[in-house]
């Protein structure tokens, strides 16, 4: 006789583990389904940053979202390490978005006043005081936005602890089991198919990441969503050129832990290939060396592509659906997974107990639910 | 406007390459679609033995059939060579199939007797005689059953190299590419779908290894295929310690060029997990070590295992959809995937020609086709 | 114009990068010289175990040496982490030292009783409270030593973190540079040449591991030293299966981050040879899983080998060479070198700093002091 | 009681094994020590390509060593597949060094000139007719020189064939074995120390590589050599976007097994440190992309280094010690290693045999011999 399961989670990258971890904080009986192994493509691929103030736009509703994950960061290091005996390497020493000319230090300038107004720190430094934080950057940069509490984890161990301290409180994991169906009575969501294997649940949620629009289809709706691949790179340095991640127009420049650093990413959508093509790797190049002269000197280490999931309109897709009752979303998250897989699991876990409030991230905002094409 | 194909095929391994290379020679215009990158898994995982003689039984119809692709392999790694410039390692020395005991030793012999009948080289070497061709075996081989015709090729290489002639021959290749959908229209096929694109051919081969199932469960038939895991392991020797591939009940040891040496391969049912255990290595090291005690100084390279797909009674499904015109099937090689490849990949090409005879491959046949549980 | 260094390093493994990171503390300007990449060969193969207690026998004048390493620890994580960004994984669970028989669960009582009188913590588990607190163990295990005060780091990341404070505050490294000679001028040490260039200092320290000895053969001494080859082995579990590291007369297996375990290590004496064989994995495996059966699931990870250098009496040589002032030796450690390198680095600096008191390591002890052959 | 060797050979890389397979043919008995693992290093970093027309200027003496040497790849081929099983993946489809300038044509255009007066095969090929050739090259070719002789080789694969054929002829290999001391008996060698051991025998050849140099400055000679690092990258495409090896004034790009291609090298002079540096790559990558664009599109997979041994006049050292009978030298090959090995074997093995007629690379030729600074 099977187990019957509270929650199913489709998918066991950084969104899905941290939904199972939050809900199985809360004694929910969690069953993770992962197609490949736990923790790779687009959760193992990211540099990790947590650009709350970064990355996020200033009229966007992902922004207090984020900054809400961010937060979340320190004490849920501590809890990790605990459970699953991994250190995520949270390194808040900020992030700084650095102008290449005078209108990119207008619009910076002008963020630093919004963010200030907005109670968050965030300081226009001049070249000068760029150059006296970290003297490695290039004459190329005039000035840059200093966001003192953005930082960065590890992202594959981020993604590893979150499985495993759900595993430690309970979870169980499938690996390598590909669901072949979501079952539905009544339009109710009653477990999935995995080859000859039935699983019964309560919920389901999709956390599959730039994979989820397939496994939605089947249910009648197409969710406007789009693989997105970033290409990356490491060297190492013997002695710590920056402290704080750059980021520019072009890409970022992170500074991990021991003098190893990651440069990403590009953006090229509409593909699941998984390969780093040489145009890719060569624009990273030629910017990184351009902003930080140093990194010519730097020793190669390797280099890699995840796909991610984005959106029409830029916005994650976390609710439940239309529908089928019982059967949740959480996908969407672009170049965010990292930044904001410890808030959608906490929003994940409120939903399914009934608790969430209102939040721009429904499944069913207009325009981008439309019928699936079969 | 999209191209037009003569046959989509879905599945970028040895199966669906080997067609792809075959129905290119005949000018058909073809697409290979496959989910992840070309010539991996099973078609990479493979030790590349071409056990026509050790591997299929005297009463099996798989026996000339093996015989007939074993027989093709000399002229199309001459052909390979030319078209793709890669060399797949055709290696024509043998294989022995050891006995550990009289009753194994009494049933080689009786193999032998029945595969001279059919007028197939095989000899029976006693003790001695296995010793003074093979001197590093150990004193638990009783005799054992020389096939000299039996060979092995570099598995990887093959895959590539069919891969890569069909390529040069016109065919199309999309890789990281997962078909969402077969496409029908009046009970016969019109393409596939792969995400938002629809590819459109006349006919369409399924040549997904162990995945195959899951493909064709949407159109009704259920194939009783299941996945085996296979573990295996290489070392390397600085000089020679064996001239055949060695073959007993516990699995085999087959020599690659340059000193290394395939071990493999475990038998693990029911599972799509391609990590390696423990228990499959120790196994696998046990057996390996009692019949080649030399092989305890030999250096470790790595461990690694594929899937591949077994059937209910043992052979392989070749053959058109008994309900949908136009979509064939390849697949349920199991352990013969390499060897078997050459005569699919013909036999496949003269379906679509509408030139194939009668064989017991048949997908209809009785009892293994069923209806799909959907 | 040369800088003059107060201290040349010979060896950038553990070691070295402890007595630079100790003597750059004290601001002494240091150079080290690697011949190949720092953090390499045994201190990077090592498990990391802090067996202070658990490895060093009552008699040896290495135990109280050993238990103020051991103590040096937790203060040097905080400080490494500060200093270069890297947590070494100081993990304080406890090793249990199993018994498989009636004769060494009394050897281990022994051990308890000693270890209690000396006032370190040392306590005698029965089988069944052994289960209790490792419930995988199996019924071969009868009891165990459990020392909750010897622990572990990672290896590579105390390697490395060495190297890199070292480097924050001042040391110089060079790598991929050999050593040639070491120059010397009235019976005192001047500098080291490596290849066309000579680097000058007050101070040499040969830190080489094993391949200390060949670098002083041309002083005019032949310290009794010899590789050992240590074999290891390191496995995957998704959930964690032990939490203390568990020691047997046949190896031992230690839990690391995040469900990884590391199980080691072979002793092969005389050899240099780095590659793993058959015959160490097998028998590491067959102890393994002899102890711990849960193992047979564990995911494969990978396989490597270190060279230790043991000496003659067990104990490490440490102290200035007899007829040339200023040159000092380092090396020996053997099987410990991750737990004493924090005493070590220290020690040396000591020494160099002329402030070290008796102690029983030095190199002209009584009869591995001899002649060099040359 | 040790066994007395006839010539002991120091360096296991593709020049030592060159040696060993050719005095193994004559039936001396050979022992090949070497102090890693055998065919690393620059043997291993080559790419392979057997340049004897496109390297080697029309004056120098290398240019009938280097022909010579290339003829005799095509039955060498075939020796080492039978005797080692390996397939050095010889081709033999030419090089083209194409001009980006009016200078750099008019230059090619004199050296084919007088490649035709020598009787070598080279063509001029206008810009049109590169193009017909080779339809991937850019607009920035403005014509280039064909070299249709001109071939390559896998050199991984014909290092490896050719330790493997010696070991099968007889010859004994010690790896991870350093050479301590050559040891001499009244001016004349008798053998080699490594570590305790000592091996006897009449003749040792120094065939080190870069590290050449310092193993012979014991004997009282100091070589005029260098290390040279050159980077290297590859990568992959589905289809062969290239026939022959292209090669310009910034490098060059070679076809090599399967749609694999290998760019290389940087020259970076007096360093043996094997890392890639990301301004190695960068440099590298500008000019391929530059010449094919199609290029940008290809699938990377890997970058590495090797450090290969340039003498001060740009001749290798190839002959026998000038005071100590019985010792030779065979290094400063450059980056002809690969295209040299085979006549280098033979050479050496004529010295050796008392057969070798005179020849422009001796050993102490002036100015480039002079006395050792110990």
């Amino acid at each position: 006789m099977k187990k019957h399961y509270d929650v199913i989670i489709v998918g066991g990258g950084v969104i899905g583990s941290s939904i199972a971890f939050y809900l199985s904080k809360r004694n929910y009986h969690v069953l993770v389904v992962e197609k490949e192994a736990l923790a790779q493509k687009a959760s193992r691929a990211a540099a990790g940053m947590l650009g709350a103030q970064n990355e996020i736009g200033e009229n966007s509703p992902l922004l207090p979202f984020a900054l809400k994950s961010r937060a979340m960061f320190p004490a849920l290091a501590e809890e990790l390490q605990f459970l699953s005996n991994i250190n995520i390497e949270l390194i808040q020493s900020g992030i700084i978005k650095v102008a290449q000319s005078e209108e990119e230090a207008a619009h910076l300038r002008a963020i630093a006043s919004f963010q200030e107004r907005l109670g968050e720190k965030a300081e226009w430094l001049t070249t000068m005081q760029v150059k006296e934080r970290e003297p490695e950057l290039s004459e190329v940069v005039q000035g840059g936005l200093y966001l003192p509490n953005d930082g960065q984890v590890s992202a594959p161990l981020l993604s590893k602890a979150l499985a495993q301290s759900a595993a430690a409180l309970g979870a169980d994991f499938l690996e390598y089991t590909e669901v072949q169906e979501l079952i539905q009575e009544n339009n109710r969501i009653s477990g999935v198919r995995t080859g000859t294997d039935i699983h019964l649940a309560d919920h389901v949620v999709i956390a599959g990441g730039a994979w989820s629009k397939q496994i939605l289809e089947r249910t009648g709706i197409s969710l406007e969503t789009y693989p997105v691949k970033g290409e990356c790179f490491s060297v190492n340095t013997h002695k710590r050129i920056i402290t704080s991640s750059i980021f520019s127009s072009g890409g970022y420049i992170v500074p991990k832990s021991g003098g190893r650093l990651i440069i990403g990413a590009t953006e090229k959508p509409d593909t699941f290939d998984e390969s780093v093509q040489l145009d890719g790797l060569y624009s990273l190049m030629t910017q990184a060396v351009n902003i930080i002269p140093a990194l010519k000197n730097a020793k190669w280490e390797k280099a890699w592509a995840g796909i991610r999931p984005q959106t029409g309109d830029g916005l994650p897709y976390l609710g439940e659906h239309p529908h089928v009752a019982g059967l949740f979303v959480a996908t969407g998250h672009y170049r965010n997974g990292i930044l904001l897989a410890p808030v959608t699991g906490l929003l994940m876990a409120d939903m399914i107990d009934g608790k969430a409030g209102d939040h721009p991230f429904s499944i069913n905002r207009i325009p981008y639910m439309k019928e699936a094409n079969i």
